[in-house]
């Protein structure tokens, strides 16, 4: 497939902070661009040339967007199938494609097509009845994290249960829809590999990311990750594996649980670009976004390369507003870290309104730069 | 004074490529963005939250202007002083100050301004009267280059002229406006050093541009630029010394040419960022943008370090598209190069329209990834 030129129109589907960089990038590689998404002011909206404000699964619009862009991409995986129905029709290329957002969207099946590659998520059973989840308990040993089939992030959609009576009433708090059962893993360390592949095939993965969570959202990511190279190796190339598997276009992003001897499972997939793989933006030769318009555009993935020894970042949640608007003042005394912000209105706890990229010559030295920043920002600090 | 907070609006009065690339920088770092620019779809309307178009000297416009933002900036040095004041009476702060504009867009201010810093320019004499010119014409051996003071860029409002009778008739097809005449200067290479320089006195130089023209007009820059290390020290200290000088904050470029001795004369002062340093949105860690946009909001200038050996860019001039689009899709046999385009819909012959970004292990190498690269755009080429 030829690739996609300058002057053609790129749609993209949602309209947050990842359909925003996808946008910045696109528009300076000469593609108009066009965000479809519900809210008015959303932060790819503001910097668009097509603003569609419609639901994703509004048919009027959807053909509308359809109708002028020769391409089209996504911020999310929860994309309905119906929704890509206009774009098939139009013949607008579709990356990531049906299948991988398929895939990727539904817990059972994503858990199905990695161990289909021989690679190893934690044990975890389907969940469509009240004798899976029995069953399933009594094999993980009476625990595990029920997750709903489709439709959860950032721990949402998700609980950590504890005997039949919990996991019952956990279920059905959930609607009793399709789920899974995972084995709980003593990780000790949660990491993820950003990886983007072209249509040729051919594919580039980024230095580990360490990924810290609070709260089930992403709090800070290291790059590269503090593990032994042979994991880190292992990582990358399953990464690589999957995206090869999932016939995957564009960026994606593996998460990885490592246990305490090395070994690595995978968690899941992100078949679009990750908040792990902001600090791309201002410490790699090319961004996570710069590879995925690049990919879904039809042009060849670019080696994904550090420029520094060592990245960070750590997001800005909207709990940082509390009491106030961050001391963004006291920044002028961190000029070696990068200020993001995604032009949200409105800041409500959990929500990521930005993140904060810093660097030096080691990850230790680098999640300190971010840390301290993020630390000066807050009112009480001194 | 304090560095402005994010959520604060950035006005710019232009919304050419400079402008476009100065709104997406400050919209990352959660500024909105204010374009006042004459024409509807300039690149920089296209990208910015709020677009005012209209003249650079309509009142009615710029007072709109200041009304919204609290700091303003320019995208070209020819701003009339007139244009300043509805910002300077809405207590907007305005970077570069009213100063260092009104000596940058005069010629005979501006030499004069970097004379009195004992730094040498090639040797020039005002001109407002046929007797000046005489006068010049005679100490410069009957030859020289003749530019009006004010409003000339990119070989416009300049002649090269040869006896009296030619340069009298030059003169007066310029409309006899103030001039200068400049002696003509053998030079062997022509160079620019990118500045910033922050409210607190800090500046940072970049290492040197090396620039090649055609037809006056930029058309590759190669960096590290290939002279001494004595001719690349001076030529940034000089520029550091022209910006303490006008006391200059925000981004700037001192044009200067390379003698065969060595010796290094300043060509002229943009302030602004500069065609020659697009090359740092893909190979610093800081663009050019980034630090005009911080230094103009208050912030600390940050180091310019560059992430490659050596870096280059080429201009595509609208003459590319003579015969039909440029083959955009050879572009996927290059995937060492980041091609920008700037949304102009209308190519002209000498229109700037975008550039492409190469690196490589040393300088000659990078100057020959960006030339074959523009080469395989061309109709003709196989």
């Amino acid at each position: 497939m030829k690739p996609l030129l300058p002057g053609a129109t790129l749609g993209i589907l949602g309209g947050g902070q990842l359909g925003r960089y996808m946008a910045i990038v696109a528009q300076q590689r000469g593609y108009r661009v066009a965000v479809l998404d519900p809210q008015e002011d959303a932060p790819a909206h503001q910097v668009a040339h097509y603003r569609i404000v419609a639901a994703y699964d509004d048919p009027t619009a959807l053909g509308q967007l359809a109708e002028i862009c020769q391409a089209v991409t996504f911020e999310f995986e929860n994309v309905p199938a119906s929704s890509l129905e206009p774009f098939q029709k139009a013949g607008v290329r579709i990356h990531p494609g049906a299948k991988a957002l398929a895939i990727c969207q539904d817990r059972i099946l994503e858990k199905t097509a990695i161990n289909a590659c021989d690679i190893e998520t934690a044990r975890w059973a389907p969940i469509r009845t009240e004798a899976d989840l029995y069953g399933a308990l009594e094999r993980f040993g009476e625990t595990g994290i029920l997750k709903t089939a489709r439709s959860g992030y950032d721990g949402k959609g998700q609980a950590k249960v504890r005997g039949t009576a919990h996991a019952i009433q956990a279920w059905k708090a959930m609607g009793a829809v399709e789920c899974v059962l995972e084995e709980i893993v003593p990780f000790a360390m949660e990491c993820s590999v950003l990886a983007a592949r072209d249509v040729e095939g051919n594919c580039f993965t980024h230095p580990v990311c360490e990924n810290m969570h609070t709260h089930h959202i992403l709090d800070v990511t290291v790059s590269p990750a503090r593990v032994s190279e042979s994991a880190a190796r292992a990582m990358r190339s399953r990464t690589a594996r999957i995206a090869q598997e999932l016939d995957y276009v564009g960026h994606l992003a593996v998460e990885f649980f490592v246990l305490p001897d090395g070994e690595v499972l995978v968690n899941e997939i992100a078949p679009r670009p990750h908040n792990s793989g902001h600090l791309t933006i201002d410490t790699a030769t090319a961004s996570q976004f710069e590879e995925h318009v690049r990919c879904v555009t039809g042009w060849p993935v670019l080696p994904y390369e550090m420029n520094v020894q060592a990245a960070a970042m750590s997001n800005l949640l909207g709990d940082a507003w509390e009491g106030g608007e961050p001391r963004w003042e006291r920044l002028a005394e961190h000029p070696d870290v990068r200020l993001h912000l995604y032009g949200k209105a409105e800041a409500r706890p959990g929500r990521k309104m930005g993140h904060i990229t810093g660097w030096a010559d080691c990850a230790d030295e680098a999640e300190r730069v971010v840390r301290n920043a993020r630390e000066a920002l807050k009112q009480d600090s001194v």
